[in-house]
């Protein structure tokens, strides 16, 4: 297809926040991608409001990206491109869920590939999964939480107490809201979303103007309060769901009960749990929203666009695969009930170079429990502590480990 | 490709668990995916212990499913299928995570599809998201609960502070383990596929032998009983990860921290997390094992093997879009301090149908606040209630309700 030998040419339409990280990802990753896909990505062109030509950067392209946003002119543009046989990767959720048939339909006709995983909760993969690993389930229900703004708003509610004015304040501080944070506080945003995800799993035409949307800016401090109480987490819910030969398309606040997979969905991630008889339920979370992640899902549409399918490109690292690697352990000791046992343990432990974060000792009758957290240290030289230990004469029975992962996540 | 006009022929190696349900599965969604692909899926032929020509099927399938499992005879199956330009699904953890390299080198030579989602974390699309979505991305590490088994014996062991031969017992009776549950319970079945994983993420030939494994048949109910009261989930974890520029592969039991993204994965569940620079983390959660459950996984990979790439089907569907559904609610009022308040709100509440579930009424000076939850019913009935407290002289504001979604999950 492309026209120069082994690059393919990527026009690029906005720059804007995900624009602008796009056009700084491509180049970054051209080489790894090169060696994925025997082609190297080239951005051939890039429109903004003040330079660039649409025809010339179509010329001279073998896919469009589309992040320009709204209606016009960015229909008519994709229209064009598709028309012109070229791929399209677009992140507009707007466009696609008011004229989603219509684009859809051109690209079927022109046999080019429309793709749009930006368009709906950033990196987490519920375009590909609805699309790919669910084409043959019957869907009943979609949850998701699909505005990154308004979960983090509401966990900030949450955690702190603020108002709801004054979450969003820190939202916009924090660059997770826009100066204009109307569509996302409304709810007009997961709305768009969720007509997208509903058009998907109900093969049924679904146009944002048929779902109903509540937004956030009434909940109040004491509803979170009442919520935390109750150990229910309060979310800005989208709702796809069969009601027998119909369907409902819906976005709302909502109490979630402890338990529910979204209700531990905290700050501006995105969720989505996907509800069918045969699978029982899968649910995805990951960064909503932000130029980086969502340029990193219009990437991997790129690439999808470049790779063919269900290749396994060769393993072109040869890498070192360590055994011996760094671990935390919980330590579990039977030992005599005698003066001295912890200074035994603690000295082999220094030995090795074994450093203790907590401890606790118990007695039972003749003997005591020692229970101990370490901090990360070379497993082989745990292991050759737990060696001397166990010839330790205060021992009555074999000591017991448990590798302890600690928390690490935003 | 297909010989047989408008059929798409798929070849069935092995009967067992997850090939019976497949079988079942293919004629059952064979009108839905002629919908969508626009060819009729068939099962051309089933080869089993004592029935079937594996040469004959070979000749009459446009694609193999292979579902025997184990090295031999799969191997010299997969690759005399892939030599005569036939597409591959495979479900088989155990010949990719020994001859994976040999497989995906046959299949790119003969420009075949090779995909294999079921063969790691059952519904859980982490091949597809890793090959796919983050094609493009760097991986740093990877952390997965990937064998369903032993995940539901240490939620039972937590649960009910059974010992590990008596949930073992206990997963036997319910189905989700084996008679001979070896490979399970001492992490081989786990390390096979944090093999495959590790591949896919880091791009490096990783042979199961290359793996670090222990299982969880050491783990006694005290373990659990400390991790109970200090809020930790032990969870058999599997993690592929970069250490400078090597990486480490391996299985073991582990305490995890609460709020770390697997500690809430609970029963036969799998969970994959995946961290990188660009993306942050991405979660993914579904029922792990099953014939049910796999035979989806390996139905969705037929279904992308026959279907155009980043295709949207038409929506053959125009179903109702429903406004008025049935939800549960959190009911906030302030209203006066004063006898009969509760009576008239109740009455209000059961001249619309709206049922309560339970009320806390709390005083504040000389006006008090009324919290309930009412069961589901219409939305316009509980607006039309709504209105109608509004309009009650008792009220000291504006009424509010906030939508309660209830634990619906396994």
């Amino acid at each position: 297809m492309s026209l120069k030998e082994g690059v393919f040419r990527v026009g690029l339409l906005g720059r804007g926040t995900v624009g602008s990280a796009f056009a700084e990802l491509l180049p970054r990753r051209a080489d790894r991608i090169e060696r994925i896909t025997g082609l190297r990505p080239e951005l051939s062109g890039v429109l903004t409001r003040s330079s660039g030509a649409f025809d010339e950067i179509l010329a001279g392209s073998d896919l469009i990206v589309e992040l320009i946003g709204g209606i016009d002119p960015a229909r008519e543009y994709l229209l064009r491109a598709m028309r012109a046989g070229k791929h399209i990767v677009t992140a507009n959720k707007q466009l696609l869920s008011h004229h989603g048939e219509e684009l859809w339909e051109e690209a079927r006709h022109n046999g080019v590939q429309l793709r749009f995983e930006g368009s709906v909760a950033g990196v987490v993969p519920v375009i590909r999964v609805l699309q790919e690993s669910l084409a043959g389930a019957t869907i009943d229900r979609v949850h998701g939480i699909v505005n990154g703004t308004t979960n983090f708003i509401l966990t900030e509610m949450a955690r702190t107490g603020a108002t709801f004015a004054a979450a969003l304040a820190e939202a916009q501080r924090l660059g997770y809201a826009e100066a204009d944070p109307s569509d996302d506080v409304d709810g007009r945003d997961a709305a768009a979303k969720m007509a997208i995800i509903a058009r998907l799993a109900f093969e049924t035409p679904v146009h944002i103007d048929q779902v109903r949307y509540e937004g956030i800016e009434q909940i109040q401090p004491d509803d979170l309060e009442y919520a935390r109480d109750l150990g229910l987490g309060l979310k800005l819910i989208g709702t796809a769901e069969r009601i027998g030969t119909a369907i409902s398309v819906r976005v709302y606040p909502a109490f979630l009960y402890p338990g529910h997979p979204l209700a531990s969905v905290n700050g501006p991630f995105n969720a989505v749990t996907v509800e069918s008889e045969a699978i029982t339920e899968i649910t995805m979370s990951g960064p909503g929203a932000g130029g980086p992640q969502t340029a990193s899902a219009v990437l991997a549409d790129v690439i999808s666009a470049m790779i063919p399918p269900a290749s396994t490109p060769p393993a072109t690292e040869r890498l070192e695969i360590i055994q011996d690697v760094a671990s935390s352990f919980y330590l579990h000791l039977e030992v005599a009930d005698e003066p001295g046992v912890l200074a035994q343990v603690a000295q082999v432990l220094a030995l090795q170079d074994v450093s203790v974060k907590s401890v606790m000792q118990m007695g039972m009758r003749d003997q005591a429990r020692l229970v101990m957290v370490v901090h990360p240290v070379l497993e082989s030289r745990f292991d050759a502590a737990m060696e001397l230990i166990a010839g330790l004469e205060i021992m009555r029975a074999r000591p017991r480990a448990i590798r302890v992962i600690e928390e690490e996540f935003g």
